[in-house]
């Protein structure tokens, strides 16, 4: 399987689970947390699913498509393990972050802080989709949508 | 639809449309030329379907995976309007071009010279797949495989 062939199932599950847990979100309070804007796309996929909804999105440039760039107030520049501190405590009712880079050694860095991060930054019951797995005791594993084969995507509800 | 599914419907299109012209090229002698490297997943998708095959590929920065980097002669930085023109002639079984931005007038710009950089790039009878609508009297559309929409992604032969 090429590399294009696995970034198509990749952002096929994401955007799949994005839209089987809109439903489940709507129940909860809070801003949408997206951690990795980059071209968009999924900011843009978001906004669509959660149109009266705050979505904060947070990169270390500017990289997005002029028609999917948030708000100045909505887009937090700088390196997320920093500049998501300040949002501690904001009761996001779902955090999600694309910000795999495809190189382990990097992601192991990433997977040192975003565990806990995602959960600081989440509601009680909040949801966090990562293409990035999570291992962390106060999140707990969510069902998959069917589409999604286990390993390509991540679904996690906060429990604690 | 959000640019997400729009991308996932490209990507898929570009995908589907490699894979169903492969064995066509295969009846073509010359190299693969891939306008436009970017993270290189395309690169990669092409290596797998033409192991034998000399693939040189063109972009103005290196941005590519580390897995998905041509060894430096076959890979051309610069401005590809530019840069392309030491090979023309070079007589390509095939040409992918998947520079377009998002932006009108910037691709509007490219198509001032894309079409006929392609037709000068191909071999009598190669085959061009692109992202962008290429308008040239030396370049007839195929039919495109059952999966793509018309619109999505542009087919075409070199017949003069
Ligand atoms: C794979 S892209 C996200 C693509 C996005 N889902 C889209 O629709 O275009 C990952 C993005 O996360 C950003 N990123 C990754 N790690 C980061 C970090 N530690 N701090 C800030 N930004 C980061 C990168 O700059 C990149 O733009
Ligand atoms: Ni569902
Ligand atoms: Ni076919």
């Amino acid at each position: 399987m090429s590399r294009l062939d696995s970034f198509i199932r990749r952002m096929t599950a994401q955007r799949d689970i994005l839209n089987h847990i809109c439903d489940g979100v709507k129940y909860l309070d809070g801003p949408v947390i997206e951690l990795g804007l980059g071209n968009g796309r999924t900011y843009d996929h978001l906004r669509e699913r959660f149109p009266d909804r705050r979505i904060i999105a947070f990169d270390r440039a500017v990289g997005s498509h002029k028609s999917s760039t948030p708000q100045p107030d909505n887009l937090i520049i700088g390196e997320i393990r920093d500049t998501a501190q300040t949002f501690v405590g904001v009761d996001a009712a779902l955090v999600h972050a694309d910000i795999g880079t495809g190189y382990d050694e990097k992601d192991a860095v990433t997977l040192t802080w975003l565990p806990q991060l995602a959960v600081a930054l989440l509601a009680p019951q909040g949801i966090v989709a990562s293409g990035l797995e999570l291992r962390h005791p106060a999140l707990e594993q969510l069902p998959l949508p069917a589409s999604v084969k286990p390993g390509r995507y991540f679904l996690y509800r906060r429990v604690e």
